[in-house]
């Protein structure tokens, strides 16, 4: 069995990390990973400082197999994505005459600033955008989206195919009205003796009833609702 | 001036990595450090791992002012926060007697994986949770909250006064009608003569319509209202 690829997502933005916007793109990434077999080992939440950006696109490029990021393509001052990346991979940015066609359609005016988001870093591919023209770009196995969900999402859409995963991850859970610590020894009982699949307990509160999801994951389908059905035995609840 | 103080959080959970959860924790957490004055330089989420948890943790509080983690903190066996962070520390886990007073006012039932909830990091003090009793803890910089929202916004409340912030991060907005590309130019004119306030532009697509967020930042609230008005008159536009 070959190991399992791996990824991570930096999510770029100071309008997540200041409160004013809620990320809206890791859960559909997460999901989308975990239906490719590809592992998200982390996301980061990263200010828009070309250093910063640099520093995380080269620590995570070696570590993982796949690094994705979101937000910061677009035309303004502070979109500095593809500046960052081209510095930490010591390329400069070049003009992409395709980039600059493809903006050319989705626009009526060609102006400086459109320009900026047809500019690469040398040897990057780019990634098309079906919702608006301007393109995201791939470097090595650095895949740079846009910010905006329902633009991400697209990209990931035209890109999903070349990426190498594994066999999908399935994962069911139930939920179970009741206190964590009145079942937290029947739980790791069934996880002790189930170390090929993962049992994740997640708390939550519910108009005023505390309660949690119990989630099993792993990727033999059979095997996941086998354990989830012997959970639901042993905890003689669930709906 | 002394030095702005900055924080990190670490968002700690499988669930958020694999797109079973939407994290509830990050905004509420941006929100309040702008408003303490206090920088949230980065934030990751990572997933339910020992090892991982520690380097997390030891490498954030070496580099910022406050660490602050949530999630993994319950009575499961996939709860290892407290267990990862005095690994990080290098000190055990000890019982905490206090702890385990408050757990037993939160249940009935006193059990072991709820006295589990009472074991926290040599050193490491209280943080009290008016929801549910089980405490989080802190040990030195680091603060360790809930992963439940209710939960993890009490805990917060709990301990703010303690945070030694800075001037209010002061944000003024309006949203733009109209294409980044056709006022990219007159922005960055605008933020160049305003270096003392941050500018950011932040597409968003709704209803079909594209659109930005423009977004002034800065210590100051009169200049802050007086360059959102100067791009509000460049732009002759906004609602």
């Amino acid at each position: 069995m070959k190991e399992q690829a791996s990824v991570a997502v930096l999510i770029i933005g100071n309008e997540i990390l200041s409160g004013k916007t809620q990320d809206a793109n890791l859960q559909f990434l997460g999901e989308a990973f975990a239906r490719l077999g590809i592992r998200l080992a982390e996301a980061r939440v990263i200010p828009d400082e070309p250093e910063v950006i640099a520093t995380a696109v080269n620590d995570c490029r070696k570590r993982y197999t796949y690094v994705f990021t979101t937000g910061g393509i677009g035309p303004t001052h502070d979109d500095i994505t593809a500046d960052s990346v081209a510095r930490g991979f010591g390329v400069d940015l070049v003009l992409s005459e395709d980039a600059a066609r493809r903006i050319g359609r989705g626009s009526r005016d060609i102006n400086p600033a459109r320009l900026k988001m047809a500019m690469i870093p040398g040897g990057a591919s780019l990634i098309d955008n079906p919702v608006s023209h301007a393109p995201g770009f791939r470097m090595e196995n650095v895949y740079v989206l846009a910010g905006i969900p329902s633009i991400a999402r697209a990209m990931f859409g035209a890109i999903e195919h070349e990426l190498d995963g594994g066999d999908p991850i399935q994962s069911e859970s139930i939920d179970i009205y009741a206190r964590e610590g009145d079942f937290a020894a029947t739980l790791e009982e069934v996880a002790a003796r189930h170390g090929d699949v993962e049992i994740g307990s997640y708390p939550f509160s519910r108009e005023g009833r505390f309660g949690a999801s119990i989630v099993v994951r792993g990727t033999d389908t059979a095997h996941v609702k086998l354990v989830l059905n012997e959970i639901q035995a042993a905890l003689g609840r669930g709906d």
